[in-house]
């Protein structure tokens, strides 16, 4: 191990960024300490790459963190958010104070015990969960190539750079980013890769043989390793990965834990204070002689300079900004609005619903609302984990992003579920675009990484699931969704919509547009009949639930059900009447929205008579609305092979099935 | 596209491969057409790979389908089921007949749209969702080398053949697969890429650009490319992947739907029937004169010799099996038993435990537990998603398996979760192990795509999964699971574990090692005092819900609870009777179970009290005991970056909120 201290020392006007990385090393090890939890291994290795980048490259203005052409970073392995925290105070953005970093992992604070996006000034991504950082920053990535190609190099520039650990390489979505980034030749992202050769077990030998530049290029991209603790060759390596008409990987080989005496290059520095005496060691060996969380004024100025230079930057792009003929469609843009007449355009299209009365599947009631919506805003980048014909994510006005070619607004996934998830929730924290992708609803399994991210996030990210129910048919068990509703509707801060006709499929589409959180539509693949009557001025599904047919006199039943079997509810009602049992049918396109409106709706719609729920699916979400004495007519088990309306005579979704039921619990 | 019919034939005795192929390819099409729904493309472009590998190569028996020592084929690409299926009818499964061949995808064939295993003779796994085939091979690839290490050549000594397209290789969980075979080099899985160059979306290179032959070998594999309709060209390729010491992956240049004049070469044929018209001219140009689900005589009678030469290596084992001294072992290995003491075992331990009364985290209960059943077994094949440390999943007897050290019983799965699901449920489908691994419980997220599959199958695999709540503390929301035990207990066929203390956890081991089917173990970072009290002789929690504390008197209220929330449960019981309210608790470690007791125990355990339940978690799973009017004390939200008990306090998750809930409702 090199010595850190041996280093040639510059002046002040050209700090050496070796001081400036052992200004992140100590208030690593200190608030760790402090916190008695967390993880200084990671920051005291990658602390000279980080200061080579962020004291030569890196263009941000911590006075606006929120400066559209700022370079976005992203710590893609989270547990070493002390780095990115200690970054934030050496660099001065005004809410990571040193109190903060006192208060590191504490509740309340502004340090959570990983990155979380929105939780802190300038933090881009919520990561930790090892892969979905680096696989976020390719949709950020992509969304400055799509961004540039729409408003041009004047107000679109920048660079996205990530830093990842062996742990985020070794996560199957990474491979998913590698190769999407190389073949759309994301030339603008840098990933520096903390090659420590450590990870929590032990050597990563322990598990892994493979040649990480190799695989890199095999993918498309520019690679090649360095000394993580030489900063003139990081600084010649990251110059030419910017040079570079490829993404660009630096493995920069790092000792994990760099400068304690004793625990450097162990994993024995990855997850735990180091402890007071070795604290003590390691500044000794650094030659650091401030205070736990004092910093030397000159050290501090020197990362103020990161500051400046990007406010001089900024203050450039400001008037390129006040120039630009472009600039009151930018800022819309980046701020994500619809436009005045969205709303109107959406009525227009339910009244011309209601009136024409479509009976098709939900997946192409979603196609022909798509279609309104991508011709009414440009903000929509669409796209499939290559199910595009199956999900129909593409409209007529769309074509195809590729490389040199980031005029599209359809983006083609490949078979990458979990990227599809993570690159959506880049485009979306990046700004300038609302994403929506699809796949089967059953391959929600795959991207629920990313989706419990978007949730997280809370951001605008639209999953279009289709194939949503034993209703797929002959493709057997493995494809249709039994637990997948229940999962979703199960995560916080996720809107789920199962829409039962066109109507509701357009009304849900308004919804997720407009709502700053992200939206599941679980659409059908068989065809449905509208089912809507009456008044459509109103968008019903905002209330999560109504009663869409009531009883012919007071309830003796109340169904409720969901898209595809709405229509067997009305047929169940029916055959309930024609014996002399008064049902009414509630449709329930979203159970978070209904549960959402005060409780004299919720009960004016549930009544006070007993109740059946109907979903082609299992049934744990809905217990909490028929109660122990209700009935599930649903799923119990996984499905079979088949053509769908035998599969529903199988399992017992029908109209006689709800007869049943009923006839157990009618009082 | 080289024409079929122009090639040389050879006679009957060396049947050409190339008439075995086109068998395939007009079953594939016949079949598709007649169900009017699967995939006729990746049967017809593989047929020649297909037929070279098992006229040439593969060893096994159609008369008897489990015999240990056969090859295993993965059909990873599960969609073209219709391959599988017909090379089973072609080599004489007993059940695959031609009238299950023309039952494709209905309800009650053995031909469902994706290979189910268990469904038909001769499945080894299940497939369909993508990347799944090619993991789960890697396990059984592993479990091969891993016994052969045990019992010798002379029991053990087969290959793993695995076909696999396109989208199981853009797939992440593909990445985890190949890192982790290339480093453990399983010289004896062989992979056939169907390298057609089209996935449904059209051409691959749509969406991807990667050099796939360079990124195996940058994985530490023997990759080579070759024209896989050249039956010459297929049969050396698979000749020098069988001679070398890495595992091997041939990229088959190959055509998706080969023989059809308009559809070969383009994604029509990947999913959809070809129609009468396109089949007609289909076999005029393959030459194939035989009516819809007829194949010539001397063309079944050349795929037959598959299976006589299968017969004889088997006759050949099993002589082999009858002389060896071990062939008792080997054959309760593979019987998977537990041996007749394991009950017993168990039952001392659980006295002990009763007596001792240890104060620990549930993860570390599971670590003294696994010393006791590794010890009593062999079978148990432990491991880690890289967090053996934190999860306990290690004990003193085991060793690493490593590359050419495959006497081991613990794998380092790397930092790859899904790749651990996948390969678990290899190394349970092969037989001889029971594997188990562990990782944090948020990140079932990321390998929920092995899970279900482990479900579906049912197997018996053990999914080890601790931090199972807020408790784990600092991480914060993205380390804390909210939705997961939701998310497992409503997947059909899993058994989920969450057990209070030590004695809970024993039993939960002990039913997890006994059921044939998949468990998880849900466990807590934080310590938890034994709550078991009184005779231990019986295994409480294969009732999955007992009444741990009965109150005094009538009861006023019922708390049910699970894991870390038992202690709480009991201090709000505690508070309750202080304030003169009579309240029970139940434990209810397994909903599943419960739910699987006879009614008259589930009243007696749930009674007739209002009902609350406790647990840190997201509460629908509850809502089917508690009912309407009962109430939930847990989570409504992510969770937050703090020490556990101050995030137990901020959540109300205590003994007051309890009280609290307990007031509202007690009558």
């Amino acid at each position: 191990m090199s010595e850190v201290a041996a280093q040639p020392k510059s002046g002040a006007a050209d700090r050496d960024p070796r001081d400036m990385a052992n200004a992140i090393r100590a208030l690593a090890m200190d608030a760790v300490q402090r916190a008695n939890s967390g993880h200084p291994g990671m920051p005291m290795g990658m602390a000279d790459v980080a200061s080579v980048l962020f004291r030569d490259f890196i263009k941000l203005d911590p006075a606006r963190p929120d400066w559209p052409d700022r370079d976005r970073f992203v710590l893609s392995n989270g547990h070493g958010s002390m780095l990115l925290y200690a970054l934030h105070h050496l660099v001065g953005y005004s809410d990571m104070t040193i109190e903060q970093l006192q208060n590191f992992r504490q509740i309340g604070s502004k340090t959570a015990g990983h990155p979380e996006y929105g939780h802190a000034l300038g933090i881009e991504t919520t990561t930790g969960p090892l892969g979905q950082g680096i696989t976020t920053a390719v949709g950020m990535a992509l969304a400055e190539r799509m961004l540039n190609a729409r408003y041009g190099d004047d107000l679109v520039d920048h660079y996205t750079y990530v830093f990842c650990g062996d742990g985020c390489l070794m996560e199957g979505i990474s491979h998913e980013a590698i190769d999407l980034a190389g073949h759309l030749k994301l030339s603008k992202l840098i990933v520096l890769f903390d090659d420590n050769g450590i990870s929590i077990d032990g050597k990563t030998s322990l598990a892994t043989s493979t040649d990480q530049v190799k695989r890199f290029e095999a993918a498309g991209w520019h690679a090649e390793r360095v000394d993580g603790h030489d900063t003139n060759a990081i600084r010649a390596a990251i110059e030419r990965a910017r040079k570079s008409d490829k993404p660009a990987m630096i493995a920069a080989k790092t000792i994990i834990g760099y400068g304690s005496p004793k625990l450097a290059g162990s994993e024995k520095s990855h997850g735990a204070p180091l402890g007071p005496d070795e604290i003590a060691a390691t500044r000794e060996k650094l030659v650091w002689t401030a205070e736990a969380f004092a910093i030397p004024d000159e050290i501090v100025a020197g990362w103020r300079e990161v500051g400046v230079k990007g406010a001089a930057a900024r203050g450039e792009w400001e008037k390129r900004h006040a120039a630009s003929g472009r600039k009151a469609e930018f800022d819309a843009a980046m701020e994500g609005e619809l436009g005045p007449d969205f709303a109107k355009t959406m009525a227009d299209y339910r009244q011309r619903l209601s009136e024409e009365k479509p009976k098709l599947a939900t997946r192409k009631s979603s196609e022909a609302t798509l279609e309104i919506v991508n011709a009414a805003t440009e903000l929509t980048v669409g796209g499939s984990a290559d199910l595009t014909h199956s999900v129909f994510t593409l409209t007529k006005n769309m074509h195809d992003v590729q490389a040199g070619h980031y005029d599209g607004r359809y983006i083609r996934y490949g078979i990458r579920e979990h990227a599809m998830a993570a690159v959506m929730n880049g485009l979306a924290v990046h700004g300038g675009f609302i994403p929506y992708g699809g796949t089967f609803l059953v391959f929600s399994d795959y991207m629920r990484g990313g989706m419990r991210i978007s949730a997280l996030m809370g951001v605008r990210v639209i999953y279009v699931l289709t194939h949503d129910s034993i209703g797929l048919g002959e493709d057997g068990p493995t494809h249709q969704p039994i637990e997948h509703l229940t999962m979703l509707r199960a995560t916080p801060g996720m809107l789920v919509f199962r829409p039962a006709d066109a109507i509701e499929t357009a009304e849900a589409w308004e919804i997720a547009l407009t709502e700053h959180r992200p939206s599941v539509l679980s659409l059908s693949r068989q065809n449905l009949p509208t089912v809507r009557a009456g008044d459509v001025a109103e968008n019903r599904s905002r209330r999560g639930g109504y009663v869409l047919k009531e009883a012919n006199g007071e309830r003796q039943v109340t169904i409720l059900a969901s898209g595809s079997e709405i229509e067997i509810a009305l047929a169940g009602a029916e055959k309930l009447a024609g014996e002399g049992i008064r049902a009414a049918v509630v449709s329930m396109p979203s159970h978070e929205l209904f549960l959402e409106q005060d409780e004299s709706y919720r009960r004016s719609v549930l009544g006070t008579a007993p109740r059946i729920a109907v979903e082609a699916a299992g049934g744990l979400s809905w217990d909490r609305f028929i109660g122990t004495e209700g009935r599930f007519v649903g799923m119990r088990s996984f499905g079979a092979s088949g053509p769908a309306p035998k599969l529903y005579e199988h399992f017992g979704i029908t109209p006689d099935g709800i007869v049943t039921a009923a006839k157990e619990i009618v009082r």
